[in-house]
């Protein structure tokens, strides 16, 4: 079918390249017009502004949404929303939070558009491999979509799926992520005290491939797991600084909203604020307090750690 | 090759049947006669004490111990001593605690007896699927092994491995479980959050299947949920109540020792605790804290949830 995509980011010009590949008439528009050209080599029709894309296709129009969330993903619907006609849909596959998404299905219903939510997962091995699709939204809207689902999911009938009404399928996609952070987290402290075991001299590596077949902590993270410690089982050149980009604080907001204990979820996100944290103020209070009660010594900023 | 399995538990005794659907020959024995007599149905040369089992093999021997870890597994090793010839090989194959594994294989060094202490995952779909097989010892006793392990592992090039000196298979075991405790508190912190938002009404196994595919959470675990969530949606009948079975409180203590912080693995374990606890100490003295400073409600002993 034909849709038009906007945001040609690492996500987007990959769900553009496989709708391409799956035999679909993709326009494409970026903010960047490099981005436009480089898919235009690859068979898309190219669109250098938000109202040229929107005239390049017919009525009811399909528009994929995939720039960052928040204000940029809000610019976009705001921006389109002059040019659009009724019955069109949008669809945001972007990580927007699911309340903002709410609020994007009310906003363009009053002008008669449609919109679908949807959570998309696979990362940079989506294009190859398919994505994991969860949408929310109107079942009639996900019927007009479907040809597009079933060629962006790993195969037609798996891994893609009308999860609820609008925000749901973002909502679920949140929870993908902080489950993501809890999953990893597991993994990197399990592989740090294989690592700080130094008598046994472990293969990292060896037992994360070990691991890949017939354990019960078999998975896909595994399975890059294997690769990074492959390439550099020492992880030179990484500094321990963790980021997250806002599901996951987004879970435990919603967890605490809720009243539902989620520990695990809780603390891998904890973790990556205090991999971020190198100046401490708690844990400076913590060894002075220890010096003034204890009389312990305090380790002087940039000395040498024992 | 021939072996002798000690113990026909649930693992011991589908370990038995893949070696014996592989073409090994095996003698059994277990404290219960009737498991004995199970096994022999399936083609497997039985013996009702230790003695009988040691002298119906031909030296050097290969004894498999599948019992349960601590004194059961110690016991074992102590019986067995006295019938081995030197260059018999004993592999350990539960979840003993890696410096008793280091113990045993000392003990038994002195008699000339070889040890490996041999980590399995895979639980009861092990024997279908094949087992992960993390493997401490000498290298000349996994090569006299060898043909065992191909036929244990789902392939025989893939899943099974030495790990590094005695010990260190067991220690590698540990993590796994360790780590294995993380990613199922984590699943099942996210699909609580899912369930508790009660407005999206969302299908949680259809949710589960759709991760299945393409999403960057897909995992064997995650398999697991999606048979489980189909069953029974709503987990009817099943008690907020989790066992633990050793290995995840090894992994902490370990990880204290040497200094790793591990907060996830912790945390998991210490939420396993908390499901146990429905007479919480804490919590009551939380409780008359709060009404001792604040004049806040106490809920009373017995009284419905509000």
């Amino acid at each position: 079918m034909e849709i038009g995509m906007i945001g040609l980011g690492r996500m987007g010009a990959n769900i553009a390249r496989r709708l391409l590949n799956g035999g679909h008439s993709v326009a494409v528009y970026d903010r960047d017009r490099t981005a436009i050209d480089e898919l235009t080599k690859s068979g898309s029709n190219p669109a250098y502004t938000l109202e040229e894309l929107i005239e390049g296709l017919t009525p009811p129009r399909a528009l994929w949404i995939m720039v960052p969330s928040g204000e940029p993903t809000h610019e976009t619907i705001v921006s389109l929303l002059p040019h659009l006609t009724p019955s069109d849909i949008v669809i945001d596959g972007g990580n927007s939070h699911y309340k903002a998404s709410l609020d994007h299905a009310k906003l363009l219903r009053k002008h008669g558009i449609h919109f679908l939510d949807a959570g998309v997962s696979g990362g940079v091995w989506g294009l190859r491999e398919g994505y994991s699709l969860m949408i929310g939204g109107e079942a009639e809207d996900i019927q007009a979509l479907t040809p597009v689902f079933k060629t962006l999911a790993p195969a037609p009938d798996r891994g893609w799926g009308h999860v609820g009404p609008n925000g749901s399928g973002h909502f679920v996609k949140m929870i993908h992520n902080g489950i993501e952070y809890g999953l990893m987290e597991a993994y990197s402290e399990g592989f740090a005290v294989l690592e700080k075991k130094s008598e046994f001299h472990v293969d990292l590596a060896r037992v994360a491939e070990i691991w890949q077949y017939g354990s019960v902590i078999r998975s896909w993270l595994l399975d890059l797991t294997v690769s990074i410690l492959k390439e550099n089982e020492t992880l030179d050149g990484i500094a321990p600084y963790v980021q997250d980009s806002g599901e996951g604080r987004w879970t435990l907001f919603e967890a605490i909203d809720l009243d539902v204990p989620t520990p695990v979820m809780a603390l891998a996100l904890l973790t990556r604020l205090q991999s971020r944290d190198t100046a401490s103020f708690s844990s400076k209070l913590l060894a002075a307090m220890r010096n003034k009660f204890g009389g312990h010594d305090i380790k002087k900023q940039g000395s040498p750690a024992r």
